[in-house]
């Protein structure tokens, strides 16, 4: 069910004020059976007294057992049905850099690689290379030329670039040209269809050529691609919701996402108080910020429970400043799961508060995985967060007489 | 998920008596936090008791953060996808006050209002005429002739009645003609295709000659028209669960509503009492029995917490007359939520209670909406009520072998 025609019904302009905070990777897992989860064991007196005063659940990013990776899991939270809103790679990276993506592009996401004297693949990320590094090689690869597209490289950090091959009747059903595997060759782009097969030959014709620039770069001296996406055409929150609505986001790929929803992006600085501040300043100019922080989830991926919960602790002692601008409605949640146990994103629920003057009273006594199973919310899909919020910020109609 | 095909395909006739109660409005809020909410402060000892024994839940009518009017609230309880089965404004007026719609009808539901000497709507609901003068006016108003169509226009209640265009080829995608601001003349209508065109026609023409005939009845002196709709075609109860089912509703509305979906429409008298001597005095014709209860929906949207409470208690006293009759089900529920905090209809889930020789034990020792939170029914789309309600009157064969 998308909601999106639903929304676009109902909304309604409000003077109202949403405050979205994703701790991305939030939810997590006891490291031994019958032990605490990272946020048991954080010490959250803000997010528990919200907890208690508000309403909370589990949301389900996508559907029971998927484990979403960061576009899904945050198109979910901003209402865009996950499983019909898919978002490359590529465009993904390319967001993230704040490259212009339009309609005529392919971006791909860039690897460089070190190749041996006979063209396989020693190492798949180039033994990491400083940024100051891949801004170099990309300026290389900038003075590649290729017939009747038009091409873009841009760098990202370390071993990563984005390339964009821009031009008519581009497909982006092209296989990736990383093999996953060392001592192999990268793979050639195959398209899958004729539009795509016009992408496959520039990506080939791109490799090969770089391949001849960088070759006196080792260990730069390769590349792979990977994630080809076309542009998705998506509505924006302010069309879908009426809201006008920014970004406070540090990281590349969330400002990329949230741009992707037509949400304005802030300069945010580069801490989680930069990010408040940022808050206060913008608090008149907007109805809806999606305040955005990563630590939850690095130090989830890095299996590091304990530096996981600091950050836990960290986001809550700042949320009093979140609380002091009386938002309207004020959400904490996470786009998935990152448990520490597991090292990487997961499927389960992700815990979530939403605190409003419309909230029943629930059996929810602190902000954590299993009281969250006592609350009001229940279990529910990510995409009906917005409806939610928007119906406790009184920006919903009534459906029908 | 439209149930109709499974219901259709499962549903078997049986001699078991299934009650639905529908408190309207029933679910609210605390009006203040961690507060009480009508139904929790309410004394309601019987309600309470069923709770004990039966299962309970709390009913989404129809999407997470969507508040439906009356039509759609009851749809879902009567089975009906309210998203799918959309009943225009005008149509449910018409049923409202019995007029017999048909398929050549579209239905409107008209405004008197008052215009100043320029043709400028001064008030849009005319100064609240009484009934009286509305019957009289509309009685004028009766004497228009439009070519190729018939017309009917029936009174309903001070400044509202029903205008019904009865012809071959009307449409029902005509725009309101009410602006929803003083100071600016009515609208034109517009249809949106052909078949609207021609309704569009007729609306026009009739607004014009009421404006004639209304010239010197200031404050009631011309009309506006909104809720354009066609009968719309609806399987009935009968058939679709193989129920006979009737409707004990005081108010106009849900006797419309209930006869939409083919109930039968029972003189119910004008008190709660009388509608269980009805209720007592069909037992023997009827499987399934609808009873409306609309004061927990009126004292909430009036804003009155203690009459809303005070409400609930009147119909937990009347609750042991319904169980004695021995319905195989009994279900009390609302069409939605009538918070008196918030004055109007809402989103929150509804408390539902299902009492039946079938049910598990729950966790639920009272009939309040935290406690329906540990109900054996969970949190559910209201459309499913229905499926249950047969289920646990052994109406419903098995789904394959």
């Amino acid at each position: 069910m998308n909601m999106h025609p639903l929304m676009r019904e109902l909304s309604e302009p409000s003077d109202s004020k949403i405050v979205l905070v994703v701790a991305d990777g939030l939810g997590g897992l006891p490291q031994v059976p019958g032990g605490k989860t990272e946020l048991e064991a954080a010490r959250t007196p803000n997010l528990d007294a919200y907890a208690r005063e508000g309403v909370c659940g589990l949301s389900t990013p996508v559907l029971p057992g998927i484990t979403p990776g960061s576009g899904p899991g945050h198109l979910g939270l901003f209402g865009y049905d996950p499983l019909e809103y898919r978002i490359g790679r590529g465009i993904l990276e390319a967001l993230g850099i704040n490259f212009p993506v339009g309609p005529r592009d392919v971006a791909a996401r860039g690897n460089f690689c070190t190749v041996d004297a006979g063209g396989l693949i020693a190492d798949r990320r180039a033994g990491r290379p400083t940024t100051e590094r891949c801004v170099a090689m990309c300026r290389k690869l900038q003075q590649i030329r290729i017939p009747s597209v038009e091409l873009f490289v841009e760098p990202v950090r370390e071993h990563r670039f984005v390339v964009v091959f821009r031009g008519d009747d581009l497909g982006d059903h092209v296989n990736d040209t990383d093999p996953q595997v060392t001592g192999q060759k990268p793979l050639e782009a195959k398209g899958a269809d004729p539009a795509s097969q016009n992408t496959a030959r520039a990506a080939n014709d791109f490799v090969a050529q770089a391949a001849h620039v960088l070759k006196n770069d080792a260990p730069t001296n390769m590349v792979t691609l990977r994630g080809f996406a076309r542009y998705p055409k998506i509505d924006t929150m302010q069309e879908v919701y009426k809201l006008r609505a920014v970004a406070i986001a540090v990281y590349p790929m969330y400002r990329g996402l949230a741009r992707l929803v037509g949400m304005d992006v802030a300069e945010a600085g580069s801490t989680l108080a930069d990010q408040i501040d940022t808050l206060g300043r913008l608090w008149k100019d907007y109805d809806f910020f999606f305040l955005h922080y990563k630590y939850t989830d690095s130090t989830g991926e890095d299996g590091n429970f304990d530096a996981k919960v600091e950050m836990i602790e960290r986001l809550d002692a700042v949320m009093p400043r979140i609380r002091d601008l009386k938002p309207d409605v004020l959400i904490v949640t996470g786009d998935h799961s990152t448990p520490s146990k597991l090292r990487s994103h997961s499927w389960h629920p992700v815990p979530t508060l939403l605190l409003a003057d419309s909230c029943r009273q629930d059996a929810v006594v602190d902000f954590s995985e299993p009281s969250c199973l006592r609350g009001a919310l229940g279990q529910f899909e990510a995409k009906y967060l917005m409806p939610l919020a928007l119906a406790h910020a009184r920006r919903l109609g009534k459906y029908g007489a």
